[in-house]
């Protein structure tokens, strides 16, 4: 049986752009023997066309001009990776307007501007694919969406940004200050020069956003995600936390109480035996627990070239099928059917329920441990453990203690009045801790 | 639009058929939500009706007659959890001839009469899935199909057997003998009264045959498949596993080598830091390497009445979007297209090269260790750890080694040779290591 060829465009021909065109020539053979047809690769459109890459290109495929992507018609499934919002939003947009598929490892843009998108897609009935812009190579998105399809999700918790966990993972191996870490990372190309979108938690807050939606099938506006980085750790919460049988991830937490639903992303404790807290370096995970399913955990690498090219093939290949077959728009983008998708009701973070590590900087004075303790009881704070060092007459010195779960807004309270005391110095640090051993 | 609803028949009203019941049920408005149609359970057909279960059916549903499922045109799906081959095989090949996609979890079936049912299906052009027959809830199907679809599979090491897992971490923990615990995990409804398919790795092996199918895209002699189950593992191993810095698990091994590919099922002594390590009780677990991907691992509940009913029903939505759209057939079952699935080339297992662990049981007599020594020398096997405890004057004592890199046929022969000497009582004990810290 004679089979149409797969023509693909992609736009933006940078680290990731590159790797998907070293995979497809690669794995041609392999990719053809599942498929059943070959794959093949018409447009490459960059604005640089002269620089050198790592895999070598016939010059007839590079233009400089997206419409000779966008506006041929024998181009079924245009990849976009250029990254960021202009000019990719009106290029994705164009391509399903022309009636083409997409597929995308653009985060920022899907989590800002993700609602027009997927709604265009599904009016063009055309198929917008994701699965590269959260957990890298992990099939995250397939696996909330097809193989958890038959659960209510109780809860995500993830490690969505390698490189907050890289740091983190070095400041407990190395034993080194944040600063130190990070910018010997910078030195390594593991973090950007300009590292705010990742160590402050604003690349899990858009990954937190598409899980969020495909989870719910919710709209979920970025801006009310509650979120902390971990620019805030010090190298002696990371001890604490060791002695006290943690390790500190940045975690995104969605977690759904009948019509609210939880969600946020911070510096968190997470007990030495789970799975989570032994994902180190650049890696990603996620936990999930569905109603029938119970826990599912992924791992694999967040970010990279051909790992993210692994994930970006794996959306040509199920759009491909569809094509092949006559199809489109079989699964819908966000996981619910277009007509049922609704705004997020989020949790307010004062209302979360959790467990807490405090360091309070305190004067060593008699009767410190019983005022802070009298403060906490105060406001329904029950006291798990406390550890306190160094006994330094008339000087500061740490105490660390965690809690019971307690409500964030008892908390707040709390460290509010304790902060004002007069025998405690600066702000007390908090870390929230997930630890279900706990009362 | 109006959509027309998908009617399923259900084969097998045992513990997974409550479970998928159950679930139909319970999160009907969910399902109906993604997948934008009712899913409607039309039948369901056991040879025992009158058993109570923990789900509340119309009578009406009920029958024992088969033929009411196979001969009904309007069942679009039927669901087999009859287990066994026969009539579970009959089943499943009348509903495909009879033009109905079918979902199953019998991997002894599809493991031992696969290759017949996928022709057949592949002929009439009817879904075939089997989400649950390999690690239970995990995706894992999926994944290796679709997540990593453009990647050729270096390896794929796996937890896939609940009750060998549940065993061995029950003798790490507790520090009990392999009788002991498969006694008490009998008493809980963990292992069988007959617990032969487990403990022995023949189910393993089931599993094992699906997945080199699926990465490879081979017919698979089951009988080939190199296997060692638990029943050997002594408290002892576990104790010096854990001395050397490892946990033993049931592992089920593929590794591609050009044309060949090593396959095989035995204990194996994992690092404590690697994920496989700390998959503990009834837990399964998979780690992948890809080469563009890299490792992706993945767990969850290998067995279970909700978690493998989560497995089916993802294969039921699966097929319905299918259906929905007027296609089938659009992933070939074994991940390749029928036309290049071959017979498996296995590495034979004397080819084989890798770490390895033995126990000896010495007299304690001057000379001893450098006899051994000697002997695993001259087959070229070089020692990478020495353990010596207990000396007793003239009595057997363990001598415990691990090696570096060495291939089987080699240890066997110095084993052969070891266990001839006069002052080494009883056979080597042997466990194979993974450790890629090693050389």
């Amino acid at each position: 049986m004679l089979k149409k060829n797969i023509y693909l465009g992609l736009i933006g021909f940078g680290n990731i752009g590159t790797g998907v065109v070293k995979l497809l020539k690669e794995n041609a053979e392999i990719l053809e023997q599942r498929l059943g047809t070959k794959i093949i690769l018409k447009k490459i459109v960059d604005i640089n066309i002269e620089a050198p890459r790592m895999v070598a290109v016939d010059p007839q495929l590079l233009s400089t001009d997206v419409n000779e992507i966008l506006n041929d018609p024998e181009i079924d499934i245009v990849i976009e990776l250029v990254g960021g919002y202009d000019p990719a939003l009106r290029f994705l947009t164009d391509a399903l307007k022309k009636g083409k598929h997409v597929v995308t490892a653009n985060k920022a843009l899907l989590a800002t501007y993700g609602n027009e998108l997927f709604q265009l897609a599904a009016k063009q009935q055309r198929n917008i694919c994701f699965e590269a812009s959260v957990g890298g190579t992990i099939p995250i998105i397939k696996t909330i969406r097809e193989g958890l399809v038959a659960n209510r999700i109780k809860s995500v918790l993830g490690i969505m940004n390698g490189t907050s966990n890289y740091i983190l993972t070095k400041m407990t191996e190395e034993k080194e200050d944040f600063e130190t870490v990070l910018k010997e990372a910078q030195k390594l190309g593991f973090a950007e020069a300009d590292p705010t979108f990742d160590i402050e938690g604003i690349d899990t807050a858009h990954k937190l956003a598409l899980v969020l939606t495909l989870a719910y099938g919710k709209r979920v506006p970025l801006k009310e995600l509650y979120r902390e980085g971990i620019s805030g750790i010090s190298q002696q919460d990371v001890e604490f936390a060791g002695e006290l049988g943690y390790h500190i991830k940045l975690l995104a937490i969605a977690r759904q109480h009948d019509e609210l639903i939880e969600a946020r992303i911070h510096p968190t404790m997470v007990p030495f035996h789970h799975l989570l807290a032994n994902v180190n370096g650049n890696y990603n995970a996620f936990h999930i627990i569905g109603d029938a399913s119970d826990s599912v955990f992924l791992s694999g690498q967040g970010a990279g070239m051909m790992p993210t090219a692994s994930a970006v093939i794996s959306d040509v290949i199920d759009i491909s099928r569809d094509i092949l077959k006559g199809t489109s728009w079989r699964i819908p983008a966000r996981s619910f059917q277009e007509d049922v998708i609704q705004d997020i009701n989020l949790m307010p973070i004062e209302n979360i329920i959790t467990h807490y590590y405090f360091r309070f900087s305190a004067l060593d004075h008699p009767g410190v441990l019983s005022k802070i303790a009298g403060i906490l009881a105060e406001e329904n704070i029950s006291i798990a453990t406390v550890i306190q060092k160094g006994r330094k007459k008339g000087q500061a010195v740490p105490i660390v203690m965690t809690t019971h779960k307690s409500q964030e807004k008892n908390v707040r309270q709390a460290l509010e009045k304790i902060d004002r005391l007069d025998i405690v110095q600066g702000h007390t640090v908090l870390i929230r801790i997930e630890d279900d051993r706990l009362p």
